[in-house]
């Protein structure tokens, strides 16, 4: 029997309607008011006008009463999982403790490690997933997440499959990316090189066969790793089919940002003291610029990143939370919507992009989320709000109405 | 029949016992472990160590296990009650639009004491009432509100009952400001001495006569009111009985806090221009200094507040977030936790007595809340955490786990 598909209403399990959308995808209108949604199997299937409705059925309808809907925000650059607090740390900087004086009392990222070692899996995930409900309370549905706090291979392996567990057992989307080239530890004082041959031949390596790594990071720096070690770790990476991404010019121009162009990243992260040749070398790869406004706050940083550079050459600039107990403890993505305005100048659709479609570019899964299109995941927040650029402005008050994830409607 | 009162227990309504007591009072020891606070008709009438208990007997005991009791947070600074919205004014700005066009196109404080106006009471009391809850959520339970986007009588009154009616429907402490001196009405342009004859003349008597200020504030400063207008305002406060404080010190030093200091003030707020003079006069009148990081961050203003002058001379701190829709739309109090630490180098002790006592001083309340003591009323919040220190160091993943108002235990 033959159907002629204009006569037949293309059906699905749930329509959004009585919505305006906030698309987020280049190929969009950036507002599409008045609009419906219609999900099937977890899938955006087809978008319209509230006039259009005659072409679509639903099993369920949700009427949005004229609200925003927006694509799940991304978090794609954090280190959620760790153990122990830096609260006491703090407190003693701000007594007027100098760094050298905190790290020998114990503190510090080493002070980080430590904990994380000692705490159990469980002890470890129960922690996370607190964080991780605080920011889905936000709107987030895709997190990254990074090891970098274990520096052995057990810990690493520990870290990244607690990050896995939260994917696992939450309404999110989780990236682990490895980070073992995060910090020297301890035992390999003065033996950097030593450290990233093991990196390279043991940690990443396990991590990879043990299906926990989405990508590879590394803290390329003056306090971090050199240029040499970096390109090391991007070529073993390389050689397991593993894309990379990197700590740059935070504190100083080293040239990561380079180098993560030349193995085609995904994104380099910070970018402070990046240059013009930089910008330049990353617009070439189209690797993604994320900024990280949480950590140039704490840190009282005063060199902003090269926000005019990254526009005129067009780089798609990604915003995160950083969320770390050292440099951002600050688990709250729509505070770096606001930060990001204020302290970088970005407009309010930039800073939206930088949540969504960027984000997710950021991630390498710009044609699954981050966006509102068919064929993408319905990963969806509602919020009652005039304009989208309220998110950016004001702060502390707004939270989702709804929230879908993989087309299912959430309890809040 | 004779009763020693030695042998027979306190009684009080509830016992909140096994917590640890930051009771923020001068006179207590910072830290209280292992203790037990008793309630009777929303006063706390004992405060003791668990092993004490055989003192005192409740008609209900709260288990805090081991967690810590702070007082609810006071959040003395607001400019909570307002219409419209500045969002779009927010975007413009970022889009490089000068403050000049913005106000030729309508905007800035003038649009806010439009839709100020046109607003009904009822809109203004739901979106100040979201707002209010939004700040319970976070541990408050005192708050101050100012008027000031009316510059009519009608208005000023209007949004000074919406303020109180905030506190009649919430569990909340709310304090009326008197703020009519804020900005220059457009009918009053080019004569803003005739606008303070009207605010001490007809505006701030009705509004006292009314029932509705509990303190008076004036915007002292170059773009605001001159010091001669702002003393005429003072001196009508006093003859009305009226507390007075000020706006002083934001943009540049004017002398506003000395004035305050003279009047005896309960606060002078932002200072961030107060120079050693002024310092040592709030210093000698027992004015407070509020320090709003908010407005701070969000104009990324670089001139610090003097806060070692402050501590040299004794001045308590109070800490709040000028929650306003042009310079400081942050509705968050635990984030001026953090702000004041980080932008201002503020201890963990000194930003939580920012919120606490030290605020309470600021609306004249200090010997009723914002401390645990005897005496003082039951308005408490218990967290889930090791220090008091992580409320200033960690943002976004804390809220209170249980909160009484006036002694009773809230919903959360
Ligand atoms: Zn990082
Ligand atoms: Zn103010």
């Amino acid at each position: 029997m033959s159907v002629n598909p204009a006569c037949h209403p293309l059906r699905g399990d749930t329509l959004i309607t009585n919505v305006h959308l906030a698309c987020m995808h280049p190929d969009q209108p950036p507002a599409f008011e008045n609009a419906a949604v219609l999900i099937e199997r977890g899938q955006i299937v087809w978008i319209g006008q509230v006039s259009e409705l005659s072409q679509v059925s639903a099993d369920e309808t949700f009427d949005g009463q004229g609200q925003w809907l927006l694509p799940g925000f991304i978090d794609c650059h954090t280190h959620l999982v760790f153990g122990g607090s830096r609260a006491d740390e703090f407190e003693q900087r701000l007594h007027g403790a100098s760094y050298q004086q905190i790290a020998a009392a114990g503190g510090g990222i080493l002070s980080t490690v430590r904990a994380t070692r000692e705490a159990s899996e469980d002890q470890l995930f129960a922690s996370a997933k607190q964080r991780a409900l605080t920011l889905i309370a936000q709107g987030v549905t895709s997190i990254e997440v990074k090891s970098g706090y274990g520096l052995d291979t057990a810990t690493e392996l520990k870290m990244l499959r607690v990050a896995r567990r939260l994917g696992d057992e939450l309404p999110l989307n989780i990236a682990c990316t490895f980070l073992g080239a995060h910090a020297l530890p301890a035992d390999f004082a003065g033996n950097a090189q030593g450290y990233i041959d093991l990196v390279c031949e043991q940690m990443l390596p396990k991590a990879v066969e043990a299906g926990l790594v989405d990508a590879v990071d590394v803290f390329c720096e003056s306090v971090g790793f050199t240029l040499a070690q970096t390109r090391q770790v991007f070529e073993t990476a390389k050689g397991l089919g593993v894309p990379v991404k990197c700590h740059a010019e935070q504190l100083s121009n080293l040239g990561g940002s380079a180098l993560t162009a030349e193995f085609a990243g995904l994104s380099v992260d910070h970018i402070e003291f990046l240059d013009e040749a930089g910008v330049k070398a990353i617009a070439a790869s189209g690797t993604v610029a994320t900024l990280l406004p949480g950590a140039f706050y704490f840190l009282r940083e005063t060199q902003l990143p090269p926000i005019d550079l990254l526009r005129a050459n067009g780089v798609p600039m990604a915003l995160a939370t950083d969320y770390n107990p050292g440099t951002s403890p600050l688990c709250n993505l729509l505070l770096m919507l606001n930060m990001s305005c204020t302290l970088f100048r970005l407009t309010p659709t930039e800073a939206l992009q930088g949540v969504t479609c960027h984000a997710a570019r950021a991630l390498g899964w710009q044609q699954r989320v981050g966006s509102i299109a068919v064929g993408y995941q319905a990963d969806l927040c509602l919020w009652d709000i005039a304009q989208p650029n309220q998110l950016a402005y004001q702060f502390g008050d707004l939270r989702p109405s709804a929230r879908w994830f993989k087309g299912q409607l959430q309890d809040l």
